[in-house]
């Protein structure tokens, strides 16, 4: 039997295991550093104590356990010799027939990475649960301070970025405020909260039709969100941002402004473009390489005619990862492989509780029933059914309550007996 | 209006708040550290991947948002002066009319406290995931290792102390390994695991009655955990643990063998007892302090005629919390206070899914019954409508399916551009 190795276990490996598992017909080695498969599109959601991480998440063994010749393993890739057919892990040098890469991206600071401390952003569970602490923290800090400018300064929070999760960061952020929070707090007026959402272009939501977008800004400005577009964070620093010639004081600075692919990607003896990901060709292999396939935000694919990449977006990953599964299954088969396309179905963005925006072809909504539509695909495509099922309720929850469920200022620290002058516990708080 | 400051969120503050709260007659300020209160006696469950985190904590400050007269501010008291009725907290002093202590207990090494991070204790919900994150990643290098003696010790777990928690936490180690991970490795026999339950005492469960701690063993073994009595640790380290002459080569150590009470006591000027505990009267009151009052794990309140002090358990600390409010508003009508009696409504303890002891005066029984009684128990005293429903669903569906929901193996850092000399991180995984 050929052995494929899938490296990540996101929407493309996933996919491709499941694909490749039914089969049957090659023996399969899924390897990631975590051991579950993230639902990134809700990772906001933990962030927002919305959802617990374990409710979008769900253990990569337990998703492939039913397929005989799939394994997993948790490790970490470095490096991937090409010419060698070999992967260098954690776990010591593994090699493969086919090779499957779907590492994703991280958030990018582009050279200004001494703000990572200073404006979190959201990739992992553990950003979420970090960012979550912020926000939750913030707050506790406002109520208890007597200090009027020192309030003010834990009631402003700035996103930076106007994309899909800076808007529902954002949006978010003000629902809570206005919401959530109102009865909940003696000395302080949540309402009096600001949330600034800084966006270098022209207009949040660029991906957009600039109607949509224009309607994402009423909806944001309706929570008490401030949007700012065209204006360029310039500094941050522990007591606020500079933007331009200005400057804001805020506690709480999150970063939504930029991503870049897996460093796995430098490995590949290929070049990458601006956001470090790898060109692949009509069949998602690599130049050269027929044998390794690379897929989602790792990777850059240029539909035939279009001048841009697609979009680093979940159905893009898990379109790629099923096609990559079915071109090994064609080489065994000995049929010829078939070249990618993306059947697009559209793009959402959620504002706050029951507002969004969708956007699939020339079709354009948005309101209450875009959030409906945002929900229920959302739900219809989260892993497990249990998950579904939890999620659906701590909304319905939600949604009547205004409450969130998880609304836990967690440390990371789980020592007690701990040197004293050991302060990173709390570094990047104050 | 008199100021009632509480120290604590656990089961006396919040209940004494909510009486004080009710009565609307005195000001309350309730002051923790955390911004929740969380339900101890479920905590095992988030560390053996049953439960989230969120599903048995509960904001104090939605708790407690209905009662006009009660205020909450997340701080960390460091001391009590209590001639002059202050309390210094990380927000600065605060004073008091009345003051409730109920700052709890934390696990204890007696002087071995360099065993910390080699065997965590459970008392908070990081030291939950940084156990449930221990076991899960047991498994996961069992599975990736070759080298069966590497294999073998990363198989085995040794929980040290045999009370309520170290024998809740051997049952569920030892249950979701024979039930919960069967199909999901490929490389392991999850069945060979070794669970080893010591206690120092010549049984388990010492608080109980000797037939319940035999059942107990029983139901125990069954589900493949060695009970070794009248054994004392005489060592860790990261490979193992010394039991007196033997050796144990095990990856995974949890410490469940002693508590000490809040480190707040040595500042009351009292002389406290050998688990730090400070001694209260009849009343619940200091020795020369009528104003001020402590409870739960924190206290030591000896019964009259009794030898020994009530135990840190949920009730006494819940009753307490209740009865101190009652008698500080005794004081206000200048009624005399009243003693504080103990309704033992009984003690229980499950091991694995669907079996545990339980024992209320005379009466005892073990097996499904019991486990039901004390499923029923849990959670109708689980704090908040919401949590309640979760946790029954959860337990449904973990029932039917021995599934658990929350397998996540969760890192401590959030950052990704980190200095790469920086290996606290995975302190104490190897």
């Amino acid at each position: 039997m050929k052995h494929v190795l899938i490296v990540g276990g996101g929407f493309v490996g996933l996919n491709a295991a499941k694909a490749l598992g039914k089969s049957g017909k090659v023996e399969v080695t899924l390897i990631d550093k975590r051991n579950y498969h993230l639902f990134q599109p809700l990772l906001y959601q933990v962030a927002m104590a919305g959802l617990s991480p374990a409710e979008i998440a769900a253990p990569l063994r337990s998703l492939l356990s039913g397929y005989r010749y799939v394994r997993v393993l948790q490790a970490e890739a470095f490096s991937v010799d090409a010419k060698a057919k070999k992967v260098e892990t954690s776990i010591g040098s593994l090699t493969y027939d086919y090779l499957i890469l779907g590492c994703g991206a991280q958030h990018a600071y582009f050279g200004r990475e001494e703000w990572e401390p200073l404006a979190p952003g959201l990739k992992t569970v553990e950003q979420a649960t970090e960012i979550r602490r912020r926000i939750l923290y913030a707050f506790e800090r406002a109520e208890c301070t007597t200090n009027l400018e020192e309030k003010m300064k834990q009631l402003t929070f700035v996103v930076v970025g106007g994309g899909t999760t800076g808007v529902e960061l954002a949006g978010a952020i003000g629902e809570m405020s206005r919401y959530t929070f109102s009865k909940d707090f003696k000395n302080i007026d949540p309402k009096l909260t600001r949330v600034i959402l800084v966006e270098a272009g022209e207009r949040i939501l660029p991906g957009y039709h600039p109607d949509l977008s224009a309607r994402a800004a009423r909806d944001l400005e309706s929570l008490g969100v401030q949007v700012w577009t065209s204006k360029k964070v310039s500094g941050i620093d522990k007591d606020g941002v500079d933007i331009g010639k200005e400057r804001i004081q805020a506690a709480t600075v999150l970063w939504a402004a930029g991503i870049e692919a897996a460093a796995i990607n430098t490995t590949l003896g290929q070049s990458l473009d601006w956001l470090g990901r790898v060109p692949v060709k009509p069949d998602l292999s690599l130049e050269g390489f027929p044998e390794v396939f690379v897929g989602g935000d790792q990777a850059s694919f240029i539909p035939e005619g279009a001048g841009n990449a697609l979009p680093g977006v979940a159905p893009v990953a898990l379109q790629q990862g099923r096609h990559m599964a079915g071109n090994i299954l064609r080489d065994l088969a000995e049929k010829p492989r078939k070249d990618f396309t993306y059947f697009d179905k559209g793009q959402m963005a959620t504002i706050g509780r029951s507002r969004a925006v969708v956007e699939a072809g020339k079709i354009r909504f948005a309101g209450f029933f875009a959030w409906l539509t945002w929900l229920f695909i959302h739900i219809y495509f989260l892993t497990g059914f249990k998950n579904r099922l939890f999620v659906v309720l701590q909304w319905a929850g939600a949604y009547f309550t205004f409450n969130r469920g998880a609304r836990l200022i967690v440390n990371k620290e789980w020592r007690f007996y701990r040197p004293k002058e050991d302060k990173d516990q709390r570094s990047g708080d104050s």
